[in-house]
């Protein structure tokens, strides 16, 4: 049976669209009911709603927070996915990096560029990518995104195309 | 078998989420690809998409284009579903009334309140609707939305709770 | 608020896939969920889930059970929607029409070529307009199927097609 | 780029519900539609549909048939998906790994519990971890299935429970 904590701290894959506002937002969380639709018979799933926002906004406190939680969980909970903004996605992964320089186990960074719920959304493919590739992937640090898996230094967002991309 | 006019005009119910502007916002045409979903088996469905606009930026002149579009296909395609955004659709609805005196069929405007490709969208449900109810309504122009058909003099948005309610 | 009584009886509209048997059953109620999905604000839905099997099994205690519970409610829950195996939809319909000579509300016999849950299933468009026609049609028995409301003495379902048409 | 040859065998996962007979049934090609809803922007998919049947009716002219389609694209696609019924998967697999011992690419069998059109499949989530395991596994001969890839000769179908278990 494998453990996997998913922290969960907003980005796009977890905004809703509003009808008070008709924009998309950072509301209720969304993952742990996506999960459900996912069969996952040997798989210890831990959901921690860490918080619920933009990735753009977050801080140096916020990331701090993040290390905090992978660490306070790390004997009980080895694996970890964080479902997490595009934006700063890499950023926070190289601040875990740094943070960690001993990993046994693998740390997947994942997030969606269109919310779980609309139409054409990648977010449940990067959902279900990411809780397979904990089981598989040596200890480290990864960005799962659209059907790959990138160690944490060698990736980053491209703004033009909104993808993700090896640094050779 | 009937044949029904949907002119399409744009508003919330035909919005897409943008991973270039992560907004959301009046891109491409829906309304037709939805349609494809339905069972409409004597059912002569044309879709006219006449524009594709937040119904907040609806000037006269949209307005006088989408009359046209009644009057010019009245003999060939009598029963008209038009989908609209929200926030206008009853101005767009009592221009017709005034504009069309002698109707002969029914005049449905319908749209949604969540965009029809998110989670949760009754879009799917208002064009379901419109199109059943263009062939048992009596001849006039209705707002259909969320189970309701409302003669469009007795209905108004009520922008605190995002529904149409009745005037009495 | 108009009151709707939907009394749930079967058939395809409900069948699910079984994995122990790999085949399609009616085994647990699907309806209720279904409705949840639409928006019905002034409507007050309450499901009779009484019974679940393919319609070609029915009884005669079985159509007389579905009387009772149109009669038993009829005083508080005027409007009627009633799910159905296609196959003896009509016969159901008959049966009720003769035993309810004076009725005030339309009852409204509905369900699927396809169940709820199956791609490309029209359950969910026909619940729709089901509960739509019952705000609208005059008193008398209907079948609701497909974007056509038939009088019950006006239809049959043709087994070539699998469709319900027109007896002129 | 990783191009992938997904070799289409029929089975569960491809079965759709058919109006004319009540049942569901091995008929058209399903994959290919799924796999366009997925993002695999590095990833080459050819779609070899080879057959479509139930894996309980599949003879040893049928698995030879697969081995051929996996040896004659070898060179050009390396890696390679088959969908299969879950009844004779593992039979499948063993026939091939004693067909082919000098593998340098991963060899991934999946497919389904549950119809991929159908609701709570878990269709989609197997093609989905299927292709990102063949860009991650080792060399060797696999069963991905709900979350876990099995090496072909540690893994059995479990009858009584309908899921593949590891054999120690």
């Amino acid at each position: 049976m494998l453990k996997v904590n998913v922290i969960t701290t907003g980005g796009t894959i977890e905004k809703v669209y509003s009808e008070q506002t008709s924009t998309v937002e950072n509301l209720d969380n969304q993952i742990d009911r996506y999960l459900g639709r996912l069969r996952l018979p040997d798989c210890d799933v831990r959901v921690t709603p860490l918080m619920n926002k933009d990735s753009l906004e977050m801080t140096d406190a916020d990331r701090s927070a993040i290390l905090d939680q992978v660490r306070q969980k790390s004997g009980e909970l080895p694996a970890v996915v964080i479902t997490h903004g595009t934006d700063t996605m890499v950023q926070t992964g190289l601040y875990l990096k740094q943070a960690l320089p001993e990993l046994k186990v693998p740390i997947v960074l994942t997030g969606a560029m269109t919310p779980i719920g609309f139409e054409g959304s990648d977010g449940l493919q990067n959902l279900t990518e990411s809780l397979f590739a904990v089981r598989i992937l040596d200890p480290g640090i990864y960005v799962v995104m659209n059907n790959q898996a990138f160690p944490i230094d060698r990736v980053r967002k491209d703004r033009e195309t909104s993808r993700f991309v090896w640094i050779d």
